[in-house]
């Protein structure tokens, strides 16, 4: 299967493709969307909404997984992480495509077995599990991948959950 | 002109088309737009989405005005109000509208004359300036139609602004 991890933001936007196939993964591709600060923000939106479209298009992703906002964000970074995951969840939606939200404890547990994990050791995981050459960066990127990895973990565990 | 205000929400967006012309206000719709609480998330702002690109395209307005979060909020509303909001966001650009943002301070001083104005206050003048029966429920609309009233006194001012 495919899966599209996003981490959200306005400004910059992670993404990583899997394919999950068998117990192993596969990176297919990830980097960051970019959104030009010079736009005002209902155009940075569009703009984002495009590129994760184009992304969907390309790799037809069966699932997408997002993950929960960390509750101890200010205001206005919830705000800001809001619009941008709504465009995701909305991309998603439009595409078909079932979409996955999971905790930062889900995650850091699915890809480091330990769900209080640093951010360090996510990144390490994400880079050995993925046989890359370094750990992605921005962390945007790596916390996309994880996300991803965390849904292939999860729904394919016994008692795991697709919703 | 045509000016659509929108007060985002994931479980209510309470909306207002007004014609401006002259000095006057003339309320053309106005009403709320609910999501089902049984949808997951995705699939609400998907539904939103819809809504909203509906109204653009029954009533084609020139300008699209929302409201900016009262900071006072917390993280988890914050976050709720922020997926809606970037919806209709994308919904404006997308339908190539200027969308502008007001403060609630803005919103206060151009309704009623005063910045701390309090709710009823504001929807006391929303009804009066519209000329309405009675005060439009729920609080979402009410706040829809004043985001517009506040677009429209704006830009009609000296020294207003447009973006």
């Amino acid at each position: 299967m495919i899966i599209l991890g996003i981490d959200p933001g306005t400004a910059i936007t992670g993404y990583g493709v899997l394919e999950f196939k068998g117990n192993s993964y596969k990176p297919v591709d990830y980097n960051c969307l970019r959104t030009g600060p010079e736009l005002s923000l209902d155009l940075r939106l569009k703009n984002l909404y495009q590129e994760i479209n184009r992304i969907i298009a390309k790799y037809q992703p069966q699932y997408m997984a997002v993950e929960e906002l960390f509750f101890n964000k200010n205001v206005r970074t919830a705000l800001a992480v809001g619009h941008a995951r709504g465009i995701a969840l909305l991309a998603g939606a439009n595409a078909g495509i079932p979409v996955a939200e999971y905790t930062p404890l889900q995650v850091k547990q699915a890809v480091t077995g330990y769900g209080k994990a640093d951010k360090q050791q996510v990144q390490f995981m994400v880079k050995t599990l993925l046989s890359l050459p370094e750990v992605p960066k921005p962390d945007d990127v790596a916390d996309a991948l994880a996300v991803a990895i965390c849904h292939a973990h999860w729904s394919s565990s016994p008692g795991g959950f697709l919703r």
